[in-house]
């Protein structure tokens, strides 16, 4: 099958474009590098040393004998856009161009209009060119489990059955987004159910959970093509942090009580999530939405199976549970249903003493890599300065 | 009260200006005349012949001899806004300056590009402008009955209590838009909320009806101060639409079934519901939303209404049905709660035949300024050319 992978050259879309190239589809992907220009900005890097696209791209075509073809440019340059539909007429567009992390859209007003508008301006593009272009394509879109918040009730996937004064209708699932970018995948969740309504699109939605891990089956096939392994405290998410602060004794930062559960999946599961969203399309019109994660997890219960796995392998890790930079409730009922895409086959890589060992295994190669000034949040959620804030909690 | 008005010089703003001023409080208005610019765009313009804005505001000074201020720019302009909040430190803001139709949000996908950038990263910006240079504010945002859709349960107002597998949360209403702007209004909320969240501002998101009426108390004290009335296809909504159409012999044009039912109120209830917001404001952190509506009617009632009242005029109107542009249910449950303005003391202009004959005479008076050829609808939902749809329907 003919598919663009947007942002094809990130955490989630590398690993994803190379597991579809793998499972014999036509991969382009279609980045336009402002996840590694962000990397600059922050003063961070992946602990990783990952290549180049174009030498991820050739090392692809080295090791398989299978082209992945690129496309540079943005979604919001709609001549750029409009010229990648027609000289591609994809059949499925897997959609990761976002700017994904929750700290950068509240570091301050410019980022979180820069957030705002690159994903909401961007995704309408995207609707417009499948409309317009290849009408019959199925969008496979990545949202967050983030988009429901923590409410009190069970959380369904997309819609709920609500019964309200001897009246019943199957509806939105009520959101309650925690950061500008979590708002993001709201408005285009909103956007995507209306362009299916009224054009006849065809589009999954994809709430994933936190992704933990950084290998895939194609990933460790050539140092080249080696994935990101993002730690910082902008762009690095629980477990992954978690293994980098304890490969170079650093605490592990858990934010506030650490009661926040959250849904979590290995990447592996990740690029197979998206390879069955594709080969299970919905019908023309369909807007569907799968909870795309495979287990729920505290942040202090991470932090803990962090510790364990690296007391195994010699290294004594702590916990520091700092004062928590955002905004959001640390104790909390969660219960997140996840069945759709079991029923389509998922069979989940569990969170394993394996994968610690091979994730604490991978900081301790790269520890050299690790700088220890991009641990620590830098960002809040009220605004207030990060030192600020422990000053309260200790007062 | 310090005030600002932004989108002080629209159809609903203008008098929401003179209202609050009247009132005794001080007012700035500002404006980037975008909406007089569309006119342009659209070939369209006021059935009422309109002042330009500074003699209106001229003219309310020779009137009253109280000053309304006058800052020309767009919400977008950081520069621009920023120095208006610090030049003016606001009590509260009255957001109107948004791109408001719905038609025209759908004409293509750089006019729903327009329409969402304008409007979510205006209404962002106003967010951040309050945080940082006036935290005590009082935002009062225009949203519209639009975002909830038609659901098959009572609509609430802005939150409702979910029971769900044995458990209880009061969440925000699942809101199913139906056009590119009304998903604008539904983004805003959705942003406000956490706003107000994370920031303790405060804000009262007012989702309004269908306005109708152009006169109020103060528009109708010199010729140089009269309102907007909006006939045409894009921006002219139903009741309005109605009696242009009813004046120049036009058959009044109800798309589709006309059992599309809505809430509506009377535009000298629109101002003064906002100086009822204003004089009762939320507390800070408090997102609170009031629906703004006094009375629900169907497109159908509403036509047969205005055939009535032409006929005590001697006016012979004719209702057609057109095969509907929009993609909306034309049969369904309608239900909305708005009991939060009549308990802030709301008495409601009820709709009645003596608006009916002032709007029709209104109609009458400047009906040689109607354009025929602007009130059949151009823009379809689907993409398809009107004369398409009529040809479907037909078939």
């Amino acid at each position: 099958m003919k598919i663009l992978v947007l942002g094809g050259d990130g955490y989630c879309g590398w690993p994803t474009a190379l597991h579809l190239s793998d499972a014999g589809h036509d991969i382009v992907i279609v980045d336009n590098f402002s996840r590694r220009q962000i990397d600059e900005e922050l003063g961070a890097r992946s602990l990783t040393p990952i290549a180049g696209l174009t030498e991820r791209l050739r090392a692809w075509h080295d090791v398989t004998g299978r082209p992945i073809g690129l496309e540079v440019g943005g979604l919001l340059d709609w001549e750029f856009l409009s010229g990648v539909f027609r000289r591609h007429d994809p059949e499925a567009v897997v959609h990761f161009a976002e700017q994904r992390s929750a700290p950068y859209s509240m570091i301050d007003r410019q980022h979180a209009v820069y957030t705002q508008h690159n994903n909401v301006i961007g995704t309408l593009n995207v609707l417009f060119a499948i409309r317009e272009l290849a009408t019959d394509c199925h969008l496979v879109k990545l949202g967050t489990m983030g988009e429901y918040g923590t409410p009190n009730i069970d959380i369904e996937e997309g819609f709920i059955e609500i019964e309200h004064n001897g009246r019943r209708d199957v509806l939105p699932f009520p959101k309650q987004a925690g950061s500008f970018y979590h708002l993001t995948k709201v408005h285009d969740s909103n956007n995507m159910m209306f362009a299916c309504k009224v054009w006849g699109l065809r589009a999954t939605d994809l709430n994933q959970g936190v992704v933990y891990g950084t290998v895939t089956l194609q990933t460790e096939r050539d140092s080249r093509l080696v994935n990101r392994f993002d730690y910082d405290d902008v762009y690095g998410t629980a477990l992954n942090r978690f293994c980098a602060e304890a490969a170079i004794d650093y605490p592990l930062t858990v934010y506030g009580k650490g009661g926040q559960t959250r849904g979590f999946l290995d990447i592996r599961d990740t690029v197979r999530c998206i390879n069955l969203a594709i080969l299970n399309p919905p019908e023309r019109g369909e807007y569907r939405v799968f909870n795309q994660f495979t287990e729920q997890f505290s942040v202090e219960q991470l932090a803990q199976l962090v510790v364990e796995a690296a007391r195994k392998l010699g290294i004594t890790a702590q916990i520091e549970h700092l004062a928590n930079p955002r905004m959001e409730a640390e104790e909390h009922y969660y219960n997140a249903k996840h069945t759709r895409l079991l029923d389509l086959g998922l069979e989940p890589y569990y969170l394993s003493d394996s994968l610690l060992d091979s994730l604490l295994n991978i900081a301790m190669e790269h520890r050299e890599r690790v700088d220890p000034d991009v641990i620590a949040p830098r960002v809040t959620w009220s605004g207030a300065e990060a030192g600020e804030l422990e000053a309260q909690v200790a007062a």
